[in-house]
């Protein structure tokens, strides 16, 4: 029987992003066939919704070859340097319960080497809060706003600056708050002209789509990211 | 056959609100049934939800009788008058298109002899507008929210203010938007701590909520609370 | 990394309610921040949906610092001394399902010195329990209902008194009760005027509302409506 | 083409039901051809939603031959007499707006010659009036309840007549409730035991629910439950 | 702090039924203190829902006075004694999956003393089976209907037989059929006249039903419908 | 400006359906074009949800040049004939108000010069019906079911024979069955293996599906299965 | 009590499908009840579902009786050879996590004696993949297509062969993916004419399906369509 | 009373966006009021959603300001220039029906001054259609993606070009796909990296996030937009 994988290793020259493997649902060997080719072409890979028991599921040799990260989940595989430049991206969470998904964003940003700026804990119940960081946020082209609830958030700081605002929507929350549909439509039916959106909980996606924002520029003389 | 009606007047002296009339769906013979009554008895009569269309159906003498305001689809069967106390209510709307949603709210107020002070269009994607009006709102032991879309400003006032917080829903927007449930489970997931909500443009329940609140001085035994 | 929590401390001065932690979905060290802040400035602190495992958790100096019930799943960082006045709040229960939530409530109540009334099992099926206690409930300027399954208990109480009714669904029931959506809707869609709502299981929600309601006769130029 | 029809004559027999004519979504013509074959065989026929207009779109002859009730948007094609025994049904609505739903079960099982008592516009948010009907309630094997909005009438009938309890949920309400969801789940969801559902806005299939039910007795080694 | 339990002993007296108790979401405190109250009355007692487990938490001589049925989770404190009559009620599945919800309905009828038959797996995929039942069927004043998946069964008996047809939709399948939404839309919009329905999983509300239509005829006036 | 059509007309020999116009949501101008196009071409083209409104509004020789059926609101622009060899699909509907959905798919199969009979009112209350068709159903490879309301039918024809079977859940009905949802979910839950759907009234959808495995047997190496 | 099985052997004969067995939500006893069945009548037996756990609860003997396959979860009770024949499915599959589904595919069809080709990974975020597949999947006459997520990949294929097209959605994926309803109405909603889809993860149906269609052929006056 | 309008004047100096005027839902003397306001300050004006009827009830003098498309539904008050540069942004469409919604886009673009490219018509059923755009796709660095029924054109572009991809579902379609769920799912879903999306129809919306990304290059240097 054929292989599970058709990995597509053209990605990264085709649109600038390489394929991620997104760990939940696969098998440990599943996620070492594709471990396994990107080690034989010395290839950057990023991982993502890895759990600490997925991690422990795989060969020692691919775990050492890997920078794990528990907050975000997200592994890396070499060679790598952290970012170091001027933070170009902003994520911003709503609440300390968003954090793994905003984690999930800058971790990918860092694997294309785009540097971030995280500013936690500013829900609009304390609007002080956002207020105090108006002019943080004006001085990044692109801005990540991490929600749970009921994501007036998202609009809050869609209004308040010029950049790309991408939001991404939580699973936090209970009642009609639970599985973060409502955070969800929050930020579709903004009130904030220009405000995307990507799916619930996909702080992968945000970082994502910052990359292909922030290359813009470049067209043509856009630099590529590191990754 | 026995009458459509078994009119609840014992309601007013037994909660302190009578019964109002919701027109939608009642023939011009029910409504008319009902004024009937209420004329007989010389009982003040507020009707809702109350189209031109159905208005012109009326008996000529009942059309006479009646207050009619096109704007909140209201009617008011008096003797009546306007309050002109001091507003006890703000009524906040997020943009114009929930302005007869919020002017149901005051004719009812006002139905009750309770004045209110309309701030309109005040979204959050223009923030100093509401931000202008804090100091205003304070000043109001009850404030209403009218907003549809993705509904963040109940989550805004109600992080700012300390009197109690009705949010209404309106079915105002499109797409995820329609019929007004984002804007409804905005508010029901508010991180902002004790706003309550009404049914999807229910401008006169908010109103009936804030006569309820509002009547709470005259009980025996009620204080401050320490906290 | 800056630190996950930006607390809003200021709450409590700007509208009357502190902020409380929601303990669902942060880590011990998250909570131990949010009372190691608190402790530092003698603040009182109050959290919610806090589990025996999450407690256990906790650091064994801020379990001692803490005073904590089971079965509302709540804990109060003091100095706190329950309340001893004339309840102000009756919170009355469908079913004995419902008491955790109504135990929230009533807790919440108490942290802010707010005595309450609890009426426990009296859903509409035996409809001579609520009957029964028409006069106690009449006595009380604000009741909570706290419902699941069909909710009716919420129409038959706001239908009763004329105090101000905050409905609290449940996510007790199975079927097309699981979760709460049907009583939610119910109180939404109630035939009773002025009934309010909160989310599902938010009994911290509806105190917070009770708190709200309770301060405005301390303000200057409230008065009972005339109508 | 084959016929649109197969009409299924036989029901009656089977079941102790006829086929009735749902109109809604048939041209003038189906509806024209089943009643041609019913008149041929000398067959009492009932139609259901059939509006003012689909009647006046039929051919003289037969609307000649049809008992039209625009009330109840129903029409019996005889020879047929009008029920004169004792009420065996109960039909209670909650409000004015339920009546339409009513009427067409009240029709139906005048149609099965079945008697009726309509009990009309007792909602919960005045409950001395459907308390002021219990002992009348008793009087009646089989309760049908019509309420659109919460549906909170279903559950306290239910809990206080021993008969069978058939809800109908109407379309009747706005916001949540619109379309009926809100009603039918609070028909389903019922804390009081052994209430049953139809669809909504299902006046028709009560009724056939109520003939089933009446029809019990005839059958051999029927008995009253020891419990 | 007062009870948890406010039980509903008149009900037996009011309605014919006696409270039952949902064990599901009750701590084995408050089951157990309902327990104590019907043996301080001598009043039998029916319990739903009741695992294994609650069943063990549960005090020794609590335990030793229950008949526990594994199969339908239900346990009765007696005295009491299982039906021996002809069966009133058949209970009819689609597939095996949903015999725990039909035992539900078989012990409460059996409760109530009244027998009943089962008929298991003759969903419509091999319609020869429920065909092979048909006159066995047209026997029982009662019959109830207990499926998932796509609930077609429910249209196919109640076509068949002229007794009260109750559907009892259940959360067997998965996919677009898993919780039993469609079998429930499926017995709701049935084309099938007069078929009524109880909650998903509902076996307990379903003999409940047959419970009321079953002491119809000993009601003074009952008669066969002429239609 | 560009054109707003890129018409798809490799498509007939790409996969052996050719593109067909879906009428609805598009200008009397853009359907003009297409036409325009396809004489040009001298190529046959079929249009669906072409209503008489929108067939009027197009050019008077557009008009003649079209064979327009308005029970199934399609056309033909031919040459074309008429079907004249033995019907190798059956096409069944539950009820007279799913025939406009059944013409769509016989039209839409002689448009390939398929051969198609239809079996007419044949739902599942009366079982008789689709009995007294069974040898008739299984004398043809493919089965079209169109039904709406609880879609019963599809399960009970899917047990009956061995043919492909093919779902149109309709829009028919009301209450639940509004828009055609619990259809379609009846026929995915379907507990009759095999069973496939398209879209709801989707008629042009099932016999595409037709023409796909009646093409089957021209392919080299198909055999029946040993199974 | 009678038998909890009512097995369904005359269906291979009726419709050339066998009752297979969903193991989900049965009981050991229930499941080697239906196993001993066939043993008792050599019947060859296909279970679906069936965890490794659930396989293990089975008695030795039975489980020595079954060859089974835990990807796919399925066992087949023989006598039963693999196919050796030239694959007339393939199987195609748009991620890693979709392949259990479609191995319930393939060993349902080599149940039946039917061999599938399995094309794996091939999403059309790499539209190369699938590309690079369109030969080969031309070459035969059904196709299975497995995915979840947004389902992007049903369209596409559908629109590249003639071949009968089988979407079977699957649950993979998170956000308003999870459970697989878009994916689900990826191709209900489809814009390629034909594709017909069957129940979320129903792998089992699928192969039904084409079982069902590959055996067209082998019926009196199958031909080709002219268009 | 107040003036029913806050226009927010500041917006374009705070984010570079405008504030726009939504007609639907607003009053004649709404919108009147608006344009009033931008003539009086010589700011220019774009309003969305502006039927032929509204327009028609404007002042006659505010009409013959307005520069209106009815295509787009759009009015732009000058003083403004179609733009003349290179188109930056390329907005595709799946199908005819899309096209309203993707010229609100691109009018909303020249609006500020950006040209964009139309390609029309290239759903993915086939797919040759938009293989033939690839390079012409890449030479933007925004892509706009306007698509309704199943949304799958909205993977597979984001998986062919690198920069910016905005995905507007659109209403478009029938049954499930019915009001634009459907595609917007898809949108969230999609197996493409960093594919973002706005509310269903948001023509508007889309435009506004590539102007905020084409901003991007220009912190610092960027050109703002004319408009």
């Amino acid at each position: 029987m054929a292989s599970d994988v058709t990995f597509d290793f053209e990605r990264q020259q085709r649109i600038g992003l390489s394929e991620a493997v997104f760990c939940e649902g696969k098998s440990p060997a599943q996620i070492g066939e594709i471990i396994g080719l990107s080690r034989a072409r010395a290839t950057p890979l990023l991982l993502t919704r890895l759990t600490s028991d997925a991690l422990a599921a795989l060969a020692a040799d691919d775990q050492a070859a890997l920078d794990y990260d528990p907050r975000s989940r997200t592994a890396i595989l070499g060679p790598w340097l952290a970012p170091d430049g001027e933070p170009l991206v902003a994520v911003v969470t709503a609440g300390t319960s968003d954090l793994p998904v905003a984690r999930e964003a800058i971790r990918t940003l860092a694997f294309y080497d785009v540097a971030a700026r995280e500013i936690a804990d500013v829900g609009v119940a304390g609007l002080w809060r956002i207020l105090a960081q108006e002019e943080a946020l004006r001085r990044h082209p692109v801005v990540i706003v991490v929600a749970g609830m009921e994501g007036a958030l998202f609009s809050v700081v869609a209004g308040m600056v010029g950049g790309l605002v991408v939001a991404v929507p939580t699973s936090t929350g209970y009642g009609v708050a639970r599985g973060g549909r409502t955070a969800l439509h929050a930020a579709l039916a903004s009130c904030a002209p220009g405000l995307v959106t990507v799916n619930i909980d996909n702080g992968y996606g945000a970082a994502c789509a910052a990359i292909r924002a922030l290359s813009l520029h470049a067209r043509p003389g856009a630099k590529a990211p590191r990754g």
